[in-house]
């Protein structure tokens, strides 16, 4: 199922490759969000020419609107989607903590509102299971619970200890083994009960660990200090991965903690806003000295948005507020993260990693 | 620069050919809209797809946002767009009628207050072939005055006049006879100044002429009444162009009345608003019975939305309001219109025209 091909020789980061229903993942990877059965303004032709091998759904979403059992009538959410790649659905748990509203959880599971029109819902482990063999998603998260950042420490014994049964009632759950079950590493950023959720989840029999409940709202050093400390707890034969990270940085900083998937909206949502990640830094487009600007976003990139339109021409898209921006700022930073990737992927392979770690930083002081 | 190349035998419907510099348009020919230097939410590689041999961009906007000194400095609105096919620009007399506040006309030209921020403006004839030629537009449009609907007589009068006035001072402005010009026939819903105005534009040297005025809230009867007064004044020699229209059964009256071009919103906005046209008439894919429906829009149509989606992914995407929504709609609506087009001229060539038109209503009756 997953299968470490190489590893760096002055370092934790290493080169895998992930099986699924629909297809290999080559790891490192990073998966775009796709939260609603879209990834926002593409198609699945451009994610793959993006390099996209996987992407991410939202049970959350999905299950309530337009209903998991509506995508299972019609084929599943890749037939619906139209995208033919590996799949990995999200369980809910973030969603609930960070969208629904009068939320309650409890052993059974989570009450909570929707926030698209108030109705209320109960998602237990087994619900969430259900949903995401409705959906045919490869790989499906456990129901965890997200704990609030910062956090007193019977909150962070509860959510683990609950997370923890929620995933035992989850492994029970799922009917077959086609689709891999990933577990949730909670803990807050305490490494007691980091340590706790790590080797009472690693008792239990998952096809990957991943590691919740960052990116929360903690200073950088403390997810990084986190992601040290949790990592090398996991056996080499799982693949790990770090929710809801992050930045370039992070994406090279997790990578050499030995971190094989990431997923985060950065890249789709800062394009909507104008956002653009360069390999010198990022730029904010709709900033006037871009406005006569006849270069690409990043003249080193290869992506279609540099391949064929001006900073100015991008300004001028989204000064005018048109569709067409979105859409081509979401192309270039999704390329250019998936090219990173490929480019940790190749230099893992080539045992060169930490001079390509290094030089990823030297571009961004020497060209600005 | 404009070739006749086949006739219909049992009426006035023709198949054409017009020469720009930027390559040629095979007609009769619908023109998706392209206001701000984009049709909204598609690329050009879309729009070839969908058939499209030419855009329409606006002079009026293009001037305010993003200004066409700085389109001029680019390179023009081809290498500013990306689009290498022809462009044929509107004057911008209509988007002053309609859009701009505060305006005003005398001979001299418009003075009017900017839609986007209440900033002073004045547009001459002059000064609008000017932007056209910065632009490098290959079909320019002579800056017309706007008549509104109804009008009193002396309303149209002076409407019609100063038209011509300006088509006059038009001609004498342009700097060369690479791009063409095409003079905008006023005259409100008069045939006696529809009459007036077609005879003075004719004594002067245009490459082309649009009838304007129609579409601006008459009813569709007296909108084809006037085409049909005003056609037959226009020698065979020229393209002629009807401006702002219209809905599939006016761009089938259109060309069986000899129109050779046309343009209008229609395919684009209302894809954005959900609307979208089929070989059986229109359907608004937000309606509830599509919830589950697995077809795609039209079984018989051939365009990217079709072959990969279902009316029940399309309907998700567009009550999440889903950016894709909008592009998934508008290339299905261009290529029904631009299909239309193709089909329109392949009846002409095999002189099966009016069969042609008999099935298009035929199919609009029987499959509901």
């Amino acid at each position: 199922m997953f299968q470490v091909l190489c590893r760096s020789s002055d370092g934790p980061a290493r080169r895998g490759r992930l099986n699924t229903a629909h297809g290999m993942v080559e790891t490192p990877a990073f998966m775009p969000v796709g939260t609603q059965a879209t990834v926002k303004a593409l198609t699945p032709e451009e994610l793959k020419e993006c390099g996209a091998q996987i992407i991410l759904s939202n049970t959350y979403h999905l299950y309530l609107r337009p209903g998991h059992e509506l995508i299972r009538e019609l084929g599943g959410l890749h037939r619906f989607t139209a995208w033919d790649r590996p799949i990995l659905t999200d369980s809910g748990g973030f969603q609930i903590y960070s969208l629904a509203a009068l939320r309650k959880v409890d052993e059974q599971g989570a009450v909570f509102r929707s926030h698209i029109d108030g109705s209320l819902h109960r998602l237990t482990p087994e619900l969430v299971i259900e949903i995401q063999e409705a959906l045919g998603s490869d790989i499906m998260m456990c129901l965890d619970t997200c704990i609030h950042y910062p956090a007193d420490d019977m909150d962070v014994k509860n959510g683990v200890n609950l997370t923890t049964q929620w995933a035992e009632r989850s492994l029970k759950a799922r009917t077959g083994h086609d689709l891999l079950l990933f577990a949730i590493v909670q803990g807050g950023m305490s490494q007691t009960w980091r340590q706790r959720s790590v080797l009472d989840l690693l008792e239990l029999d998952f096809d990957g660990y991943a590691i919740g409940g960052l990116s929360v709202g903690e200073p950088k050093g403390l997810m990084y200090d986190m992601i040290d400390f949790t990592r090398p707890f996991i056996p080499d034969e799982y693949p790990v991965y770090v929710m809801g990270v992050g930045i370039p940085e992070d994406l090279v900083e997790g990578v050499s903690r030995g971190i094989d998937m990431f997923d985060c909206v950065m890249p789709t949502r800062n394009a909507r806003n104008g956002m653009l990640f360069t390999s010198f830094g990022h730029i904010v487009i709709k900033n006037s000295r871009f406005k006569g600007d006849s270069r690409p976003i990043d003249p080193i990139c290869t992506c279609y948005t540099c391949k064929n339109y001006s900073r100015a021409y991008l300004r001028h898209l989204f000064v005018a507020k048109e569709l067409l921006a979105f859409r081509l700022n979401t192309i270039h930073n999704l390329h250019y993260f998936l090219h990173l990737m490929r480019e940790m992927r190749k230099a893992i392979e080539t045992d060169t990693f930490e001079a390509f770690r290094k030089g990823f930083y030297q571009k961004r002081e020497i060209i600005k």
